[in-house]
């Protein structure tokens, strides 16, 4: 699959996994694809945990279905009840979570930059890994989907990982039936998309208003 | 160009930029990738100022060869000498910048997380866009450099970025002569690569010292 197609084509998976398990080549696969990122100082900051104990995604799921119910009464009367169809995860159903992990001990070497030094840029390089992996998958046919309703804490113990090393992401990815052709927080009215045009400026910021303006 | 390919053929590009300026439809089709990123609540977050005036690009070469030597400076002596002949940026050569930045106010909605909530998931989702464009380039033969020695106070500045606004990258980008094999900080010593095995775990997160033991 091309890069565009697979750009294009990406989605944030939560409904269409088959309940298969990912062959473990394609894991193979789609894990050397997130090392082959750029890193800061190509420090590849980033650790895998591969998670494919059902017991440990029972465990999980359970607790971000915990989060969405928090997160549920906290929105208005309208906009939970446009939340309420909306899956959020399918830890259980893509019978693999990759949780992705950044180290910040591996991007010691201090920058010139202010206030986000070295250690931003370090985090950042995790999530050019993630966005690596999840266009390999589409071109494998499979699909990838970014929990983000969880507490590092408890996603922390439940794996071991040690203190100072921070979860960044739980990606569920597993084979899927197909890709929607729009995403799924457009299709239930969550979010309408943002246009390119208002996120483009030439030579210097232009005034947010302005630029926010084109927002359909 | 197939996704894998472009995977293991993109590189950080200092040294290959022709002199060319990119081409405009080309650099549309780059920001139209970048813009099909995955993002946090579907909000996409990210602006890019596209920065081709060569007086712009002139003042942030000389800010970026200042923060150059003043991290120069702070290396021990043998590291001093290991980086001396390693390029940082083509931000005058690749003929045009791309300032990728992130706006907070864009991810309003509160999540469930600790310590590093929505927030966090918006500025990573800005770095999804990057990728997606470094890779898009790469198709198009087109170099992507990004730029980390600068001071973010001077870069906002520079092109009336407003405070609330964070820039998280200078992208340098360009047509290329070639893209080189291996990566410039492997080639010149800086840093050898981390091999994969070193970073995947199963089930939960190894000992760390045993996860780095691999390492080259």
């Amino acid at each position: 699959m091309s890069v565009y197609e697979a750009i294009a084509r990406r989605r944030d998976v939560r409904n269409e996994f088959t309940g298969d398990v990912v062959d473990e080549e394609v894991l193979l696969r789609l894990l050397r694809a997130a090392h082959a990122a750029p890193s800061v100082g190509h420090t590849r900051p980033w650790d895998f945990v591969v998670v494919q104990d059902p017991a440990t995604l029972a465990r999980f799921a359970s607790h971000v279905a915990g989060c969405r119910e928090d997160f549920a009464r906290s929105l208005p009367r309208d906009r939970a009840e446009t939340f309420d169809p909306i899956v959020i995860d399918g830890i259980e159903q893509s019978g693999t979570g990759i949780v992705v992990t950044y180290d910040p001990a591996r991007v010691a070497a201090p920058m010139c930059s202010d206030g986000t030094p070295s250690n931003e840029t370090g985090r950042l390089s995790v999530a050019l890994a993630i966005e690596n992996l999840w266009l390999a998958a589409t071109a494998e046919g499979v699909g990838v989907g970014w929990v983000s309703f969880y507490h590092n804490d408890f996603l922390s113990r439940l794996l071991s990982i040690p203190d100072d090393v921070e979860p960044v992401a739980w990606l569920c990815v597993g084979p899927v039936t197909g890709l929607r052709s729009v995403p799924d927080l457009e299709h239930f009215g969550w979010r309408a998309g943002r246009p390119l045009d208002a996120a483009v400026h030439r030579e210097a910021y232009r005034d947010r208003d302005t630029a926010v303006s084109g927002e359909q």
